[in-house]
Parts: structure tokens; sequence; C-alpha cells
């Protein structure tokens, strides 16, 4: 069997995705079901499914048969990531009432509700990485922990929740330690808030694929990239977009003094970084023999998107 | 040499614990200034650390050679206890600004540094169970991956988190959702809300010593009494003691509404209630022949402290 084009590997990878987090979210009566409820609305809110997509394109390079055993990781971290933009979108950090075109969750449920909501999907992906895939082969064990600790690592306060952190102190919401980040601190913010769970996202793909150490770092180094330029066309799209595309307010970070990409480097310098990273992803995975799957084609997605 | 005291273990366990969670929390550079601050600001704020006294005392009635191996299980649960303490306090949930006498985390940094203060330590303590003890002998791996499951469910929407939905619906704080509890459903919500971390703590405890299925299933059960009776307490000395002596509010659960078991019971089959907890843990440990420990002394001064 020759290799799907990167469509149709998206295309199953997001249908198997998505139906496995259906059957991943608890229902009642094992759990309440407004924390159900809110769980889903989030969950399914038209979602890229990035993340997930990077676990299970790195787990196919590393091995086609590796699909099954990384879909529950792939979907821990979007059930990850999924908690971080509800918590996130919260009136006490960033203050967004729309997401993807819908009132977010706070908006629906109030701010509770979201708050526990994304408590839930928080340890649900650590009980998913632990439970799935069932296995007693100390191999597979040994894989499902190593998981384990990247997750955690990379949604904790190193990570991600430490880059918001940033965020939270540069946009001027906690008085009593503001911070003015520069080129280089704005690069560092974003390398916690959203860098360290797209690094994960990949090395949890390979690692439960069974990779070396050596593959396992030329694919982190990989997503490093992919995760700069996500994060400065997301900033430039923001600019360049409109309300509609991208399915939030435009010009929001402009409007609540964010500093991004464009703002500190003119808008064709940022395009020109976003292709440097490119560049540097396909090095990475040339140098490192990974060509042969659908990695390189995310990366450029990802770079030439337009929403 | 014979055994300690419960004095002493308890003594020794707490000095380790604090040892050991200052030894785990993040520092800067690692993680950002705010965060590691406010993480630790909630961690040290004199917690009687409940939860991981009763997982070192359960890997003590199992193996008494266990406790270095349980004490990473022991501050994992507790980072969990604590984060779920700064996310309940918060003004969209409980809106406590006093706890053990000192001012909530989120009247001292923000509801936004608070919430994230919240998933930092949350995630840090999965990462906490992957990583400690450090170990590639394939017997303590998968006891390790198994704590990650027994404590993400336990944190998760069947337990502590579905349980604090429950008890904000029925505080009246999910107008969309109105919930009023009976005796039945306001034990239900307590099982969740701090039942399952305290079971999850006896269990871990347990599981990392090596217990077989039956003995971590009586520890399960043991702990199950313990929880209730540690509720019913709470409820009571919620009305008979002061803001002095138990560092909140007295009377806030009444002044709020929250249906407690001296409201729904009365006081004297209230206390009733909590000492049989006590006969049916005694006979769970009696027995399952895990006498030899100090679980029995435990779930005695659960029912008998005063604060």
């Amino acid at each position: 069997m020759g290799r799907e084009s990167l469509d149709e590997f998206l295309n199953r990878a997001r249908a198997q995705v998505d139906a496995a987090l259906d059957r991943y979210l608890p229902r009642p009566p094992s759990s309440p079901a407004i924390v159900c409820e809110a769980m889903r609305y989030s969950v399914f809110a038209g979602g890229k499914r990035f993340r997930p997509m990077l676990t299970l394109a790195a787990s196919d390079a590393v091995d086609r048969k590796a699909f099954e055993s990384a879909l529950p990781a792939a979907c821990a971290i979007e059930l990850i990531h999924t908690y971080s933009l509800i918590h996130d979108d919260l009136p006490a950090m960033d203050d967004d009432t729309l997401r993807r075109g819908r009132p977010t969750l706070h908006v629906v449920y109030g701010d509770g509700i979201a708050i526990l909501a994304g408590d839930g999907l928080h340890a649900e992906a650590f009980a998913l990485l632990a439970r799935d895939p069932a296995t007693d082969d100390p191999v597979v064990v040994a894989r499902k922990l190593r998981l384990v600790q990247l997750v955690g690592d990379a949604a904790g306060p190193s990570g991600m929740v430490g880059g918001q952190a940033i965020d939270l102190q540069a946009a001027g919401q906690v008085p009593s330690h503001p911070l003015t980040l520069d080129a280089g601190s704005l690069r560092a913010m974003h390398a916690r808030k959203t860098g360290a769970l797209i690094r994960a996202s990949a090395m949890c793909g390979a690692t439960i694929a069974g990779a070396d150490t050596a593959v396992i770092g030329a694919l982190d180094r990989y997503a490093e990239e992919v995760g700069l330029a996500f994060q400065i066309v997301d900033d430039i799209l923001d600019v360049e977009g409109d309300a509609a595309s991208i399915g939030k307010t435009a010009g929001k970070d402009a409007a609540g003094a964010k500093p991004t990409y464009p703002a500190l480097f003119g808008l064709d310098r940022s395009h020109a970084m976003a292709e440097e990273c490119l560049a540097r992803a396909r090095q990475t995975l040339a140098d490192a023999k990974l060509t042969d799957g659908h990695l390189a084609a995310i990366a450029e997605w990802v770079v030439r998107r337009k929403s």
C-alpha cells in the first residue's frame, strides 16, 4: 500500500481522534451531567486538532503500525490543549467571549463550571495516558509512563502554565509583578506557552511508537520550529485576518497591547521568519531520515495556512 | 526496633513531606518566578498534610521499608489537594478570602495567577508521579503508572472535580443548572469531592509498597470511612468551632446555605455517624490484618480532632 496523501492522512486521523475523544470523555452517571456537558462543549468546538495530528504523524513517521497505540496520547494532548483554552479565555485571564465563532465556555456555564471543566479535562488527560492502550507489556508500560512525564512537564510551570503567567504579566494583568517583553523574551514566552506542548505532541508520538533517543530528539527540534512558526503565523493572521475567517475578534492582540511578532518585527520580517522555521524543520527531518511521512507537509501547512 | 508512636510517625512523616515538597517544587529560572512563588505560598500555608500522612501510613502498614518510595506519591497527592483548595477559594467558586488564617492566593496574586498556580500544581503532581522514584525496574514502573491512573481518576470529573461541580450547583451558583441535595446526595457529593482523593491517598501508598489487590481493596474501604468521617467532623467543627481555631470564618457553611451533616441530621446524630465510621474503619483493618501500623490511630484522630 502506498502512502496516503496529506489530506487523506489528516482526514482519517481527525475522524479517529474525534471518535476516540467521544469514547474517552465521561458520561453521566459516572460523572455529573453538567461537567460532562461542559467538557464536551469545548472539546467538540471545531478545533483544528493540530497537536493530535502532530502526535499521530510523528508516530506514523517512526512506525506506520503505531497509529492505534498513539491515539490515546494524541487525544490526551488535545484534552490538555482544550483545558488551557478554557482557562485562558476566563475573565481573570484573556477575557475572551468568542472562540471559533461560538461563545466561550464560561459565557455559557459561568466561570466556576468553566474552571472545573478545564480541571476535569486536565486530570482526564493523565488518567487516559495511564489507562490506554491497555497492556501489561513492560516495554509499553514504560513508554506510557514516559508520556505522562513528557505531558506533565510540558503542561506545567516550566511549560504552558509558566508561559501563560508571563503572558499575563506582559499584558499588565498582574499589577504587583509587571513585565515588558522584548523580542528575546517574547520568543521565550511562546516557547513555554505553546512551544512546550507542541514539542511534547511530537515526542509522545515518537516515544509510544518506540523511537530511539536520537529520533525523539530530532522530532523535538522539528516540533520546536513548527511551534514557533505556528505562533508567528497566528500573530500574522491576527493582523491580516478578519473575524469571520479566524473565528475571534481580529486585531484583539493589538487592542490589548500584547506583544506580537508583527508588532516587534513588522509583517514582512515575520513572514520570512516563519519560512525560516519551515526550512529548518525540513532540514531536521532530512538529517534524521524522517522524510517518509507527513511531517514535512504538516510544517508547510502550518506556515502557509490562511486561517 | 519497635514501632514509633503515632506522634513520632506523624512528626517524622510531616518533616519528610515538607522537605520533599520543597525539593520537588520548581524554582526560577526553570519556571517563572511568579508561578514558583504562588505555588509555594499555597503549598506551605500550614496545611495538616492529612492525605500524604495517609499515603505514608498505608505504605508503612504494607511494608515498613516502603517509606522512601511512597514519598513522591504522598507529595503528589498534596499538590493535587492544594491546587483544589486554590481553585475552590476563587471568587467564581466558594469566594473565600481567608484560609488557615492567611489571605487566600487570589487575594495576594489576583485570580489569573491563582488559576495558573493551581494548574501548575496539578500538572506537576503527575510529572512527579512519573519521575520519582527514579527507576527502570519494570515492577516499580508499572506501580507508578497505576498511581497516575488512581490519582487521575480521583481528581477528575468522576471524582473531585465532579463533586465540586455538584457543590457549586447545590450552592445555587449555577443558575442554569440548580440542584437541591438531600441526605443521600450530600453523601454522594462528598464521596466525589473529598472521598475520592482520600481513598486514592491510601490506595497509592499500598500500591507503591507492593500490596496485593485484596489489601488495596481493604485500604480503599478503610479510607472511604475515614474520608466520610473527615467530612462529617469538618461540618461539625464549622458549627462548633470559632474562626481562631479553624482559621476560616466559622458558620460560613450555614451562612451560604450549603447543606451540611449537622444541618441535615443534627449535631448529636452527626457525632454518632462519625463514630460509626471509625468503628467500621477499625473493623476493616482488623479483617485485613492491617493492625500493625498507624492507620487505626489516624482514623481515631480524624474523628476526635478539635480543629
